[in-house]
């Protein structure tokens, strides 16, 4: 059936690129940095826009607040760059959370992290989409008069690119990542410059409107709670600073100092641009709201269901450069297509984290081994759909997907944090060097607080996003987490039943002959050539073996078989019914009853073609037998394949096909280099 | 794939029904009757209706031209009849229409039959579920409300039955076609009486309309053109006679004789029902018209959209008996029962005219085989498909329909009396005795004049409907001859190719030894298993393959190997890029190219697993590494198997499905009766 389903996945998807070997290019840093950090730097794109949202439910006074809520969330970001640089040194061969997590704390955490970590990556492709597509918007107004189809559509195409295997580059995501980086610097320089030195007044598309509190006079505890829920949001900028902690491999050597060179320099970087454009947004008055239709007020009047309130980066970008101008739209260019290269880490990281879940049987075993284009393209597909069924359903509404987001990233924070901290207490059991333990005090240390911190973060999300959709997040997690469970028990059950016992001469009767059989309903080349193979192959008894199905057919056989002298003997299957199977696999359990310790050999001519319809036509019937024989205790059945010519073009498929270039490579880095690198695995 | 989608089809269409062995149970006259008449008995329920409708586009007055018609149409019932009693006697093997024109007239003429055959079948069921719906519709308003919707019901419970192979039985078919007939004589007898004996007006439920006609004042050529298209229309009554030529074999001995008294039962029942029902429904006054919205006056106006025009069939019964007394509605249920029943014949026509093409290998070979559930589901489903499809393109419009319904009936008839005719005039040359030359002789005047008479009619049918839809028949035809002539060039192709070569020692260059490999990933029974069957093959050579995908298992693997004092040699192939299939299939070329005459036996342990899911989990490099194998000259694949515990589900549920019941074995017959019996075929 897959065959069938090849060629319209062949015309859609095109041919596999032929990549070039890629695991002798490692990483510098300069292009580590854009390859892993594109995911938290573009979610400055949003973040600070949250804030402002969530603190306009009290009215516009609460944007007072939003420095505290940016200096909480420096704060947070400082804490879990500082505890994974700690990661990155005592796990140089790339562990990430999950195997923090598996490794010290046990196999639930561990399951719990990698569950958390499979939601957030689906929450990533629509989180990132569904933004890209706003800041798009402000450029470009048909994208965001039609939001969902154009989230879908980039989603499409970026899983049309990731099955087709694209040769990732660094420069892909340099480009790009540089160019937003260098244009959110300039605005931040420019308005400063302008508001600081010049004293002009910035204003944005928004300052001249109200804010229509949706609750009026919040104070005390419920002031908190809203705080709570602004910080919750700001944390968004938190999203994929882990990601380095799984790609150590891939940097340049010092692995581990590099990575944690380039992981400060993200934290840097993310902090400025965060706390630069939240403070734009107050110079130059941004207005945003939850629910702008209503809340937002022009000249007394709700400004209506029309309104299309446009992210906070490119309203300041608006105040700074002016609407429309040349750097206004690249900016917004640049950050959509950042949020976009955001959105496709996730489709390189999904079939990674997969590839370590399933080498800890947690997911089908091919997921780890390379080039299993299926079942990358599979994990591809499913990450797709679920992603674009989340922007189907919460209509492309970055706002809203957010509150699913941060769940699943502050669980794995937290989880690994913790883990890291069993870690340092396991290894300070048997560290005798001074300087080393009191390194290892500092990092654990760094770690508790890391885990401290990120824990209560959690608590705070949970709280205040629970019923805004993080709810929606946990379902997910523990969909996953069941799942994964099942298909680990499975394996472990299967792992037992088929465990080789300890005395050799445990396993049952062995067989003590073989008699073969080669099955043939024609003499054609295929026949000879099974007929001669299994000559060679010297079984205790051979014979060939024909089903009746046609009388006319049956004597001609005979014929022909005389003919030619085969000296092997025919055996004559009568099928009144003109079934095949039935009568052979009869056939064969007769012979087992007869001698239950031989064992059968069944050979059959097979011929091997090109095309799918050609499959249509062939074989089927030795296909449907040889599912009947496998479940036939003492069987073994051989298929001799006959190339016809058409036979070429699918070997041409097979081979392109094996070539092609799984994502997610150039951060993985290659499989020796890992091997060489002294490994935290248990 | 095919797996995957295997649960849902099992919840839906359920298990097979365990059948004994039919092959024994031949058909008496008294069911075989039922069994093969249930198509051209049923359709005296329309045919008659359309001839009426027909004739009132040149207004009510043109009904005196009926019984003209109900003659022309006798006359060509009783011509078949005596045509197919010639066929009957000639090809007791049950050569049905296309076995006759392809062994006497070349397979062109062959193909063409088949292919009108198919299409019949496609009408076949269109045709009679519309008019049963429209039959049941006169009891039951609902159905007649939602027509489209009740006859796609229909068709899918019909499917479901067929998909799951119910056991046929002769009862199934005897009782409502009794019924139905007995239902219609009672009918024309109690009318007959009411108006010849009794003088009693009856009126039908329409004998209050006038008719608009559509063309006024027609004579002359316009006149005859209507007439023979009316005509045309009346040869519905013919479809289906030809059933029994093919299903001889099914017959109680002697066959031939007792196929050709029941045909003869059969067309005298046929015709008497169809001119008992126009007579009826001339004396009742009933009125039908083509568009009755438009053309049906009642009180000098229109009757509009909202009229629902009956069958003729219920209009006769109406006036007969009364509109819903119990007579009326028992009629109508046999009506509708009989009409399904029709269609039912053509689920079992479709695959058992397919077996016989695919013997001939204009279809996949497959489906010559019994007991191929895919196969024939895959007949089935293409069927309802079909059928589906006009039914709905068409409004579930019996009269719509059936312009396009009697132009495959009349090719195939026409093809297969001129080839009795060659049949004959080929025999004649050889046969020496008299009397036997004289029963030849008239035979074969018979057959020519059914030729003739059949042959008129096509073009009569061409002439008047082609505009009305026959041209899509046409097209139906035109595509399943190119689809089956492309079959049938392909596997002459490939025939051609793998044709054996004359001289045994022709075939290149033979392998003189064989070096087998056992894949192995871990040391447990399945792999045991594996290793222990390769060593009774005693094969040249004999080494154990393992891929280092992982450095730690395969240090674990060496050592288990050594500790278990395996006494086979085991070589580790490095995998860089944790790939399986590319080193194995390179190591495989490697050995070709050092001995090309030695053939290379790939030994691989597999799991045999229940469940479709355990399939997504197992095996899947396995299956990926035999699928490129294959395409290596020179190597043979061996799969050894290893049964787990749940693999007995699937077994089970294997046998279960071979038990399944072909559709048609009741008409088809057992196929050693078909081998005893004298052939026709050349």
């Amino acid at each position: 059936m897959s065959k069938l389903t090849d060629l319209p996945k062949r015309i859609l998807i095109g041919r596999a690129l032929r990549s070039d070997r890629l695991g002798e290019t490692l990483l510098p840093k300069r292009i580590a940095l854009p390859v892993f950090a594109s995911d938290p730097l573009s979610s400055v794109a949003y973040a600070p826009g949250e804030v402002l949202l969530v603190l306009s439910i009290a009215g516009v006074s609460a944007y007072q607040y939003s420095p505290w809520i940016a200096a909480a969330v420096v704060v947070l970001m400082f804490t879990v760059v500082a505890s994974y640089r700690q990661n990155v040194h005592a796990y140089p061969s790339g562990g990430g959370d999950y195997e923090v997590a598996n490794t010290n704390l046990g196999p639930r955490a561990g399951l719990t992290v990698a569950s958390a970590l499979l939601v957030d990556y689906v929450l990533t492709v629509a989180v990132s989409i569904s933004s890209g597509v706003e800041n798009l918007g402000s450029a470009v107004h048909f994208v965001i008069e039609h939001k969902v189809l154009s989230a879908v559509a980039i989603i499409l195409l970026l899983t049309l690119m990731n099955l087709r295997g694209v040769r990732e580059s660094g420069k892909l995501f340099a480009i790009p990542t540089y160019i937003f980086v260098f244009g959110v610097f300039t605005m931040i320089a420019w308005g400063a410059f302008k508001g600081l030195v010049l004293d002009e007044t910035m204003r944005a598309p928004t300052a001249e409107f109200d804010i229509e509190p949706e609750q009026q006079g919040l104070a005390g505890l419920a002031m908190v709670f809203l705080l709570l829920r602004a910080f919750s949001s700001g944390c968004a900028a938190l999203t994929g600073v882990e990601a380095i902690s799984n790609g150590v491999p891939a940097f340049r050597k010092p692995k581990s100092r590099n990575a944690a060179t380039t992981l400060l320099l993200m934290g840097l970087l993310a902090v400025t641009m965060f706390c630069g454009i939240i403070g734009l947004a107050m110079a130059s008055n941004v207005r945003m709201a939850e629910n702008p239709a209503h809340d937002l007020i022009l000249d007394g009047r709700p400004v209506g269901p029309d309104y299309v309130q446009d992210p906070v980066i490119s309203q300041v970008a608006a105040a700074v450069f002016g609407e429309q101008t040349f750097f206004f739209v690249l900016l917004a260019a640049a950050t959509a297509l950042v949020l976009f290269l955001a959105a496709n880490t996730a489709y390189n990281g999904f079939p990674l984290l997969g590839s370590i879940l399933a080498q800890d049987r947690y997911l089908p075993r091919q997921l780890h081994t390379r080039g299993d284009r299926l079942a990358f393209s599979n994990g591809i597909v499913l990450l797709a759909g679920a992603a674009m069924l989340l922007v189907w359903v919460y209509d492309a509404d970055s706002t809203k997907l957010i509150q699913l987001y941060i769940v699943g990233v502050f669980v794995s924070f937290t989880l690994s944090q913790t883990g890291m901290v069993r870690h340092w207490n396991r290894h300070l059991k048997t560290e005798r060097d001074r300087a080393a333990r009191r390194r290892m005090i500092r990092s654990r240390a760094i770690n508790a607080f890391g885990a401290f911190f990120t824990g209560l973060v959690l608590v705070v999300v949970l709280v205040t996003k629970f019923t805004h959709g993080a709810w929606v997040a946990l379902l997910g997690m523990v969909i996953f987490y069941v799942t994964m469970s099942a298909i680990r028990r499975h394996y472990d059950r299967v792992s037992e039943e088929i465990a080789a016992p300890d005395e050799p001469s445990d396993d049952s009767v062995r067989p003590s002959r073989v008699h073969s059989i080669v099955l043939v309903s024609k003499v054609h080349r295929p026949t000879l050539r099974a007929l001669a193979y299994a000559k060679l192959m010297r079984s205790d008894k051979l014979e060939a073996l024909s089903i009746d199905v046609d009388p006319v057919e049956t004597t001609a056989l005979k014929e022909e078989w005389d003919r030619r002298g085969i000296n092997i003997p025919l055996k004559i299957l009568h099928s009144p019914y003109r079934e095949i199977t039935r009568p052979i696999v009869e056939y064969v359990k007769s012979l087992r009853r007869e001698s239950p310790r031989d064992a059968v050999s069944v050979i059959i001519p097979e011929y091997v073609v090109g095309h799918w319809w050609e499959h249509v036509l062939h074989n089927q019937s030795a296909l449907r037998l040889k599912g009947r024989l496998l479940f036939t205790p003492g069987v073994m059945v051989t298929s001799v394949p006959y190339q016809l010519q058409s036979s070429e073009l699918a070997k041409k498929r097979a081979k392109k096909r094996q070539e092609w270039n799984a994502p997610g490579s150039v951060r993985r880095g290659p499989v020796n280099e890992q091997a060489k690198e002294p490994s935290g695995r248990t």
